[in-house]
């Protein structure tokens, strides 16, 4: 809440976060505003294309992440011929993937938002059972429920089926799932661990777990809580239901439907990337740490997040942009 | 998320369940699918009439329990003469039906859903303030609010006022409350405490405490934070103000509004009942268990309750079923 | 839930009020019901002209507290000029304005609700970053950050920022912000305090902090999670988007759209002037303290606000209007 404090003078503050170690211009003036690139609005097919013929990693042969301009990363999940279903190197690739975004100083310095989709006829079917049984149950279950997975880092609670929903909340920038065709199980709670999920109105979702006998174990709990009624976590989850894209808005399953999702994202992400980066990341964090929080717990945590951008460089620039002076910003060291 | 391990053959899977001590076939093949048995769509009110012809438990002449075909309990709320009013007698009667629900061998064993509906011409119009006054308030005040009620069992944490609504929840089954006519107060609270709320659109619904100068205490702070906003809470305990099914529906209050809700609800009850009685007693105990728990707990508790579940008779039953192949189902012990 | 115990008589009731040390009528017969007053239906603008020319408390020029009847007090925030953007002055003048609603006698005796609405063309567009720069941003800082603030009383936990938020929910009585024009930054987190927030539909709404590369930080964490899910939280404090009334209302984050808020404040403040003035106080306590709460914890608050309701005077008042009898109410001690 506490203004701009303009009378700094930007050189001060621009002095600060220099003297603080964070080398600015060295990084290059790469968080272009959305009006003054040619990707700002990512417009058609055609676009997206040549966005991806930019720099590409490879994970195992499962996920692609496409470094495209304004510091978006494309993740896409590429198991096309088997509707991105998840055998236990689809699991080890989502983690890697999204452990990588938050690490990897190639994939992190410039990322401002991470958009998730999936190649072909789905988002994902969620599990692939046929192969997860053939690579042995025993094994299978210790690679997937080992806790912590060895992707969660230091601070790791979660094991590997958990890890490639909750690490995408761990990463300091928007994450958006882009859901059409198909969207069951495991694939959902992936997108769950998303911070919004845009969907088609006619993907099919469920909460496939109960058609195995089986519970969501990977993070439901924890996102469903943030986003749903519990009536309708419980009736989705015991029926196994599929429903449509338009109808999981309605519950709050998905954040909106409209017709092409990733068009949608790269215009919510171009659109949170005029932000500072780091109240957008402060933002993120606050909410998720105090959703169920104790009151003073959360007051506190208000204030300190907000001493760290207060007079900061990138609080600076993100004020200025009010008054049309286009100032980069800088990712936090 | 963990597959069905399709691997395991089903002798071996069912070969542990009796090695468990669970005396599978002895129980009968007693979980008809709801496409083979006459009653897997309940249709029409005389089908409804016949199906209470069976089994009949009756509790202290307030509350009736049918015992019908495919393992659903309906309890009917009886005392139509008073509205199905709340006198102490109604409220042991409901707290006493939840229970055994519960516990009795006969009634738990092969039960798989549990439908409540009020007779006459309405749910239930919450206390029955003037009997209650009759009976002495002093002697009232203490069987409805002394903490533990005689019904919550070893862990029981209401008193006897909060049982009728929280003992719903510690049922392994779906428990879905069919509204129609009035549901106020005490009988709005009863249908909180179940998992779904199906209401007919112009059922009339109050959180009617204010009006007697009252809070509503009967775990309404438990259960309304799952499903509505807070200022929601706060304007309709506050006002005590009449409000439609429809306008309940809109608002979160209940899950849907339809013409005939135990018509719905018998069908809903049909739809879990193919999945796994175990999959679905975790489901629900993961969401009550977890809806406000710190992040890690939910992370562990929801791979705690897999295990339980996974290479079980009753997971590899329900794995089947996505190939035709319609095992039944056992109860857990 | 439970009843009025209307065979305890009248006068016993009253008797034990007194002997409670509460001299009921002396305090006046002030509580008039909705139906027996000329301002029981607010009605016209010229109605509410004539009322704001009664009793009027002005607190540092910026906010005025008209006295109406009916125990309402109507909080006007007055920098139209500024369109009741927030200098240091301004955040004092709300602090102080919701702090002295609750302890001086004069304000707080027999106050039934309070409306908040903003004079001129807008509820309040937020900070007034040039005057909070200008005023010297290190002591700004220090007057909006330290914490306790001095306006929470001895139990306080916020910061001044924070209070102009969190205070109206300490208030007992119901308290509903009137939102029209923009409402933006700490203008809508003080909206957010509020029990429930009426909206023009074309009212102007933004979590805009994220404009000034900064958080919400006046209570944000604490008042939206009661409110919408997560995804929307995320999205509109990320963006900074400016939304209308009628999305506000669709996402959750304001109660309901009407033509005339103010007009309709007036109107379900005099229904909830019709309970008691206890039962609604502890109908807010109730929920404020439990939506995150333990459940046993929930249960146990439960009983014990009931407890104090019972069979006190203003239960019976309260009661006695369902026969209608039309008793007055007496505010607690």
């Amino acid at each position: 809440m506490v203004g701009p404090f303009l009378s700094r003078s930007l050189s001060a503050a621009r002095g600060r976060c220099i003297a603080d170690g964070v080398s600015a211009f060295s990084r290059g003036f790469s968080h272009v505003s959305s009006d003054s690139g040619e990707d700002a609005n990512p417009g058609t097919a055609v676009d997206r294309r040549r966005r991806a013929t930019r720099d590409e990693i490879r994970i195992r042969d499962r996920v692609r992440i496409l470094q495209l301009k304004g510091g978006i990363a494309h993740v896409v999940l590429s198991r096309s011929s088997k509707l991105n279903s998840l055998d236990i190197q689809m699991f080890e690739a989502v983690a890697e993937a999204a452990s990588r975004l938050g690490s990897d100083p190639d994939l992190a310095r410039n990322l401002r938002a991470v958009v998730i989709s999936g190649e072909g006829r789905a988002f994902s079917t969620g599990l692939d059972a046929k192969s997860v049984a053939l690579s042995g149950p025993k094994s299978a279950m210790k690679i997937l429920l080992e806790r912590p997975s060895p992707y969660g880092g230091e601070d790791g609670i979660g094991n590997l089926a958990q890890d490639v929903c909750i690490l995408w909340r761990r990463l300091p920038v928007p994450v958006i799932a882009c859901l059409h065709g198909m969207c069951f199980g495991g694939g959902l709670q992936i997108a769950l661990g998303a911070d919004m999920r845009f969907s088609t109105p006619d993907c099919k979702l469920s909460i496939m777990e109960s058609r195995w006998g089986l519970i969501p174990d990977m993070a439901a709990s924890v996102c469903l809580r943030e986003l749903v009624p519990i009536d309708v976590a419980k009736e989705l989850t015991m029926t196994g239901r599929i429903i449509t894209g338009e109808d999981a808005r309605r519950v709050g399953l998905v954040t909106r439907c409209v017709d092409d999702p990733i068009e949608e994202a790269f215009r919510v992400a171009a659109e949170i990337a005029e932000r500072s980066p780091d109240s957008v990341a402060s933002a993120k964090e606050l909410f998720q740490t105090t959703w169920t929080a104790d009151e003073a717990d959360c007051l506190r945590r208000e204030t300190d997040l907000q001493m760290n951008l207060l007079e900061t460089w990138n609080q600076l620039a993100a004020s200025c942009r009010n008054f049309g002076v286009n100032l980069p910003y800088f990712n936090p060291k």
